[in-house]
C-alpha cells in the first residue's frame, strides 16, 4: 500500500511556484464557497514521525483565509476528556457548517498507536476502525467533507531525517517526544499496523490518501490539491437530495508534466536488468526444484495459494505461468484463464466468477488475468462505472482478507514492460505466423492508452498491496530474468509460508 | 427490540383469505418485473426456534413462481465447504440476476450460534457481523435485493411450542435437533446476541424486519408484505445510475385496519392503573431516599448516569423529572431541556447538541426530550427527510453504546397517556390561569397527529430499545403511578447497576 508512496516524487522550486499561485487563489475560492454553502470540512492530517506534519499544517492555514480555520492538535487527554467516553474530544472539536477544522492528529492515532505496541488485540483493533468508518460515514451523510490524508516516508529517509533532527536539537534530547525513539525502532509495526487501518477505512465517501512526504514541495502542493479536488466534488454532488454519492479521490492530471512529480511504482522497476542463459537455466532449474517439494508441502500441511498473473500485453505472463506449472505435479494446481465472462457469470456480482474457482485446502489456483480487470480494463475502458471501480478496491482488499484469514498464501505478479519492448513483441508476432493468432487489434487499441494503464496500475498497488497479498512488479523486458523473479519471488513466498 | 414483537397481533382468518389474493397478485407482478429488469433477490429467513420459519418459506414457494426461485438451507458444511473461506458456501448459493433465493438460515447462523455459547467473544462477533455488512453493502451497490426477515416469538409463547411440538414427536425425541433444548435453556444468551447481530446489521441498504411470529397468519401476511415493499422500493430506486437509496422498510399502512393486527408497544401499557395517595406518598419517599444513596453511589464509583425523557404532551415528564432531583445533591445532576435547538447547534450534526452535555464521570444528566426529538417530532413533521431519519436509529443507537462502553447506566422513558387523558388535561390547562402558558397552539396541532406518533413510538422503541439502553414505557395515565414507576425503575436500574 505504501510502496506508491515510495518512488521518489518530486517537484523543483520553479514549477512550484508556478503551480502555488493558482492553487491558492482556486483554495480560496472553494473556501469562501463551501463557508456559503455551510460545508463543515475535517481535515485529518496523519502519518509517519518526521514526515513534516506540522509543516502541512502551517502551509495551509498560509493558504487559507484563517476566519474559519480552525487547527486542533489531539495532544493526551484531559481530565475532562478522560472522564468522558473517547469520541467526546472529537466532538468538541467539530467544525459547525461553513468552517474548516484541521484536525492535527484524530480519532486515528490512538487505535493506531494502541495497536502498534500491543496494548489492544487485531479484534479490538478492528472493532474501534469500525467505529470510526461509521462515524465518518454519519458525518458526511450529513454533509461534512472529511479529507484524510496520511503522510507517508519510506524507512530509511524517516531514520535521516530523525536522526537529523535530534542531532540539531543538541542536548535538548530530553525534551524529544518519547515516543520517537521507539516508534522508529518500530517501524514495521506501525507500517502494518497504519495499512490495516487505512484499508479498513478507504470507504467510498471517505477515501484515503497517502502523499509521499520525502519532498516537501510535492507533499505540500499535493496536499492542496486533494483538498481543492474534494471540495470541488462535495460543490458538484452538492445538487443531489438524497444521501452524498462516493467522492472520488483526484487524478494526477493536476500535477506538472515532469517526469519526477509524475513517477509511479512502475518507473521503480529496473527494465535494463537481464539474465544471460546460463544463469537462467542454472537459476531456473533451482527454483523449479523447489517449487516441487513445495507444492507437496502445501498439500501435506493442507494450506493453500492463489497465485494472480497481471501485465502488459506481450508482457510474458503465460511463459511465466508455464515456467511455474511446468515444476509442479498436475493434480496440485488449477490454471484459470480468464476471459471474457460466460452468460452465467455476467449474471452474478463480478467476484461470483473468482469465487468459484477458490482452491479447497491442498490446492492452488494460478489465474491468468483476474478480479484486478475490474480497476484495470474495465476501469480504462469505461465498462465499469467511476463509482463502481472505485469501490472495488476495498471489495477486493476484503475477498483477499477472507483468503487469506483461511490460510490461504497470496501471491500478486504485474509483469513489467516498456512501452519499446511491448512494440518489439507486437511486430515480432505479426511476422512470425505462429505468433500471429497471439496479436490483436485489441492488443494495439489497448497500447494506445498506456498512460491511463500507468495510472491505473500505480493506484491498483497503492490500495491494493496489503501484508496478506502484497503486489511483485516483474522486470519483464527481459523473459528470462522475467521467469526466474516470478519463480523465486514464488518460491520465497511459499517458503515463508510452510517454513524452511 | 424485540418488545414490539411481543404485542400479539393476529389476523383472523376472513381478513386474511381477503387480503392474501390481492397479495399473491401483487407479488407475482413483482417478481416478473424484478425478473425482466435482472434483480437478484436474496430473502434471509432467520429467528428463533418454533417461529415456523419453514412455514414461511413454504407460504413464499406458494405464493411466488416457483421458477427462478430457489430455496437455500444451510445446514452442516460439507467437505467441500469445510476446505473453503467460510463466505464460499453463500457465494455458490447467491442468485444470478433476475432470481430470488430464499436462504433458510444464513451467514448469520454461525456468528450467533458461536457467540451465544461464548464459542467466539464479542470482539471477534463483531468482526464477523462488520464483514456481513460489509458484504450486505457490496452486493447492495450491485443491484442485489436483500430481504432480512427475522421471525421472533417471546419466551413463553417459545416454550409453549416447543413443548407441544416435542410431545407431538413422541418416541422420537432423539431425533430432534440436539441444539432445540439447550436453545431454549439460553434463551437469553440467544436473544442479547440476536439483538446485537439485528442491530449493527441493520443498515440504510438492507434493514432487518423483525416480525411477530405468534399467530401464522399475522407471520406470513407480514412476510409477503415486506416483501413486496422491497421489491417496489427497489423498482422506485433503480432509475438512480449511482448508489442504490437506502431502501426504507414498509409502513404498517398495509395492515388491514383490525385492532389486533396494528397493536403496537404502547397497547401493552395498562393506563387503567392508578395509585392512591397513601400509597404513593409511601412508595415515592421510599424510592426518594433510596435514590439519595444511589446517586452518592454513582459519584463515589465514578459512574455517570443518562436518563432521557419522552413522552406526550401534557404527559407528566416534568413532574416525574422533579420528582427524581429533588431527591438527589444538587451537585450530582444536571436536567437538560431540549427546546428549538440554538444557531451554533444547528450549524452541527444533530447528535452534537447532546454530545455536548454528556455527563463526567459521577455526574447524571437527566434530558427533558432527547435526541429521539429526530425520530419522533422531526419524523412526523417532516423536519428531517426519511432518508434522514431512517439512519438515525443507527446513529443513536451506536451514540448510545459508546455511552454504555464508557460505563454509563443509560435510561429511557416514555410516558404514555390516552388521548381521552391528554384532551381532560390540556382543558384543565386551558381553564387555569397559572397553567395556561403551559399549553399551545402547538400542543394541538401535533395532538391531531396522533396516530403518526403511534407510528413512530413503535418503531422507536422496536429499534433502539437494547440491552443496555432500554426503554421503559410508564403508564401515565395516573399521574402518581407515573412518578413512582419512573423513579423505583431508576432506582432498580441504578442499585442493577452499583451492586445491592
Amino acid at each position: 500500500m505504501f510502496e506508491a508512496a515510495e518512488v521518489g516524487r518530486k517537484i523543483p522550486k520553479k514549477e512550484f511556484k508556478a503551480l502555488e499561485n493558482d492553487l491558492r487563489t482556486e483554495l480560496l475560492a472553494a473556501q469562501f464557497r463551501a463557508q456559503e454553502r455551510g460545508v463543515p470540512v475535517v481535515v485529518i492530517v496523519s502519518g509517519v514521525e518526521g514526515a513534516g506534519k506540522g509543516e502541512v499544517v502551517d502551509r495551509l492555514s498560509e493558504w487559507l483565509d484563517t476566519r474559519g480555520l480552525d487547527v486542533r492538535a489531539f495532544w493526551d487527554e484531559t481530565d475532562e476528556e478522560r472522564d468522558r467516553p473517547p469520541w467526546w474530544r472529537y466532538w468538541r472539536a467539530m467544525p459547525p457548517r461553513g468552517s474548516i477544522s484541521i484536525f492535527f492528529g484524530s480519532w486515528y492515532t490512538r487505535p493506531i498507536v494502541e495497536h502498534a505496541f500491543a496494548r489492544i488485540d487485531e479484534p479490538e483493533f478492528d472493532r474501534q476502525l469500525r467505529r470510526i468508518e461509521s462515524i465518518e460515514r454519519m458525518l458526511s451523510a450529513d454533509g461534512a467533507v472529511i479529507v484524510k490524508l496520511w503522510f507517508h516516508l519510506d524507512q530509511r529517509t524517516q531514520h535521516a531525517r530523525l536522526k537529523k533532527d535530534l542531532k540539531a536539537q543538541g542536548r535538548k534530547l530530553k525534551k524529544i517526544s518519547p515516543l520517537l525513539e521507539s516508534y522508529e525502532q518500530s517501524y514495521d509495526a506501525f507500517r502494518r499496523v497504519s495499512e490495516r487501518a487505512i484499508r479498513l477505512t478507504d470507504s467510498g465517501h471517505s477515501p484515503w490518501h497517502v502523499i509521499e512526504a520525502t519532498d516537501a514541495r510535492y507533499r505540500d502542493l499535493r496536499t492542496g490539491q486533494i483538498l481543492l479536488d474534494m471540495l470541488l466534488r462535495a460543490e458538484h454532488a452538492s445538487g443531489a437530495e438524497e444521501e452524498p454519492q462516493d467522492r472520488i479521490p483526484p487524478r494526477e492530471a493536476a500535477l506538472p508534466e515532469i517526469t519526477e512529480a509524475r513517477r509511479t511504482v512502475l518507473d521503480r522497476v529496473d527494465l535494463t536488468r537481464s539474465l544471460d542463459e546460463k544463469e537462467y537455466d542454472e537459476r531456473l532449474e533451482a527454483a523449479q526444484v523447489k517449487l516441487y517439494e513445495l507444492a507437496w508441502k502445501m498439500r501435506q500441511q493442507k494450506r493453500h495459494v492463489v497465485a494472480v498473473f497481471e501485465g502488459w500485453d506481450a508482457a510474458g505472463k503465460g511463459g511465466a505461468i508455464r515456467r511455474a506449472t511446468r515444476a509442479m505435479d498436475a493434480r496440485l494446481y488449477r490454471t484459470i484463464s480468464t476471459a471474457a465472462p460466460t452468460d452465467e457469470e455476467r449474471a452474478h456480482h463480478y467476484l461470483w466468477r473468482f469465487w468459484r474457482h477458490i482452491p479447497m485446502r491442498g490446492n492452488m489456483t494460478l489465474y491468468d488475468r483476474s478480479w484486478y480487470g475490474r480497476v484495470l480494463v474495465e476501469r480504462v475502458e469505461g465498462f465499469a462505472a467511476e463509482h463502481e471501480w472505485r469501490r472495488s478496491y476495498l471489495e477486493i482488499n476484503e475477498f483477499e482478507e477472507q483468503l487469506a484469514e483461511h490460510g490461504s498464501v497470496i501471491m500478486k505478479f504485474w509483469v513489467h514492460i516498456s512501452p519499446e519492448e511491448q512494440l518489439r513483441r507486437f511486430e515480432e508476432r505479426e511476422a512470425t505466423p505462429w505468433k500471429l493468432h497471439k496479436i490483436t487489434d485489441e492488443d494495439w487499441r489497448n497500447r494506445e492508452k498506456w498512460d491511463a494503464y500507468v495510472e491505473a496500475v500505480g493506484e491498483m498497488v497503492e490500495r491494493t498491496s496489503t501484508a496478506y497479498a502484497p503486489w511483485t512488479l516483474v522486470p519483464g523486458n527481459c523473459k528470462r530474468l522475467a521467469r526466474v523473479h516470478v519463480l523465486e519471488t514464488f518460491c520465497q513466498r511459499l517458503e515463508d509460508a510452510f517454513g524452511d
